[in-house]
């Protein structure tokens, strides 16, 4: 394991989620309880052994490794979108994926451990995500060590905000009622993630008409910001 | 980072501990109020700036390697202490250290972040971490996305027993007192990790008498289990 003074890490599974691209991703895990997504375990951890016992806890930490990072190099301060961009905290204080060594935590609630036919998946919900991730380990979350709700949260105490309207476009609101059967949590999916303004600091500050999208499943997703709220315009499904 | 089909990371750290080997050690962060260590940044991350705001959060997350296990092979079961240590579970429904990667998280407490002399510590209490366990990454707790009380707990869903009696003989309550301005919480710290029980399972079991020992900060803790509880019965120095 060690290794040029280092340590090296091999994955014990790949994430299937909804969430194609960073933009839009719920910025922590637990506040979009519909992210909804699967923890694919690879062999030689594909075994049902070593999950015994874990379906009696609602809730697991996925330790996973921020992939698809840009910039290689870390930088002592980050920008935490929180702050709306323009104050500079240190990485360290800073749940940011641009670290030294890009690990991330995040607590999820475990909804059932299916296992058969040469795979062993996990389901998820409220993940922060990104389809493909590679996950470094999974443990049990002991509620006794592992929840601290008297811990002072520094520059993010709350959680981001959930209280902007989200209306649909007749169309938008067709495809989710289409869509029913296959992804019952469409709708309410994107409600969650809306309501929490996902716009860069610098739109929000700059309110001005703009039509943003994100891929979410195999939809583009396109949407814009109201005075009253964010309405969804369309989900494009692939041609 | 990426190297052979798996990714390695370089510690940021160090932690100084007053636990010198696992036996007695608390079984998780956090149970131990009086464990204090210290976080000690290696270059090239011991700049202040990597850590500007951290000081506004009152706990943190560290994540570690464990090291020191004499397996080098994981093993799809373990033996929880919890469960005494004859029913096996699955590695992946336990916190054991004996896991395909080897990483390890504890929420502890930040008290002070000491920067200076071409040093960079960060004092923390609540640990349950050997001496020289190197730390791979540092996050500010958020209460709102990592504090699950209502999160069901499986096989441990509650603390250790924290009941049991713990007495001083006079040539132990003497070290305690001679020791008083050096390490002011030794007297406490001791009772809080002993009132756990530490003692294997099969002895717990098999009461019979017999002298355990294990070594905090410089001292070689000798202690008994009586009737009533457990007894300190030196804190022998080295010579």
């Amino acid at each position: 394991m060690k290794q040029r003074g280092g340590f090296s890490f091999l994955p014990i599974g790949i994430i299937r989620s909804p969430f194609k691209e960073k933009f839009g991703i719920p910025r922590q895990a637990g506040i979009v309880p519909d992210a909804r997504g699967v923890l694919e375990i690879l062999p030689p951890f594909r075994q049902e052994a070593a999950f015994r016992g874990l379906s009696e806890f609602s809730h697991v930490w996925i330790l996973f490794l921020f992939h698809g990072n840009p910039r290689a190099e870390w930088k002592p301060t980050v920008r935490p979108p929180r702050l709306g961009g323009d104050r500079r905290l240190g990485v360290f204080a800073t749940r940011s994926g641009f670290r030294p060594n890009p690990i991330g935590m995040s607590a999820v609630e475990l909804t059932e451990i299916r296992a058969g036919g040469g795979k062993l998946h996990l389901h998820l919900k409220g993940i922060d995500l990104l389809d493909g991730t590679p996950v470094l380990d999974l443990k049990p979350y002991l509620p006794y060590a592992d929840s601290i709700p008297a811990a002072q949260g520094g520059f993010a105490p709350e959680p981001p905000r959930t209280d902007l309207a989200v209306t649909f476009s007749d169309e938008a609101e067709a495809v989710c009622l289409r869509k029913e059967r296959e992804i019952p949590h469409l709708r309410s999916l994107l409600v969650q993630m809306l309501r929490m303004d996902p716009r860069p600091a610098y739109y929000a500050r700059r309110p001005k008409k703009k039509v943003f999208g994100f891929r979410l499943y195999d939809f583009d997703v396109q949407w814009t910001f109201l005075d009253d709220g964010i309405r969804i315009l369309n989900l494009k499904e692939p041609a």
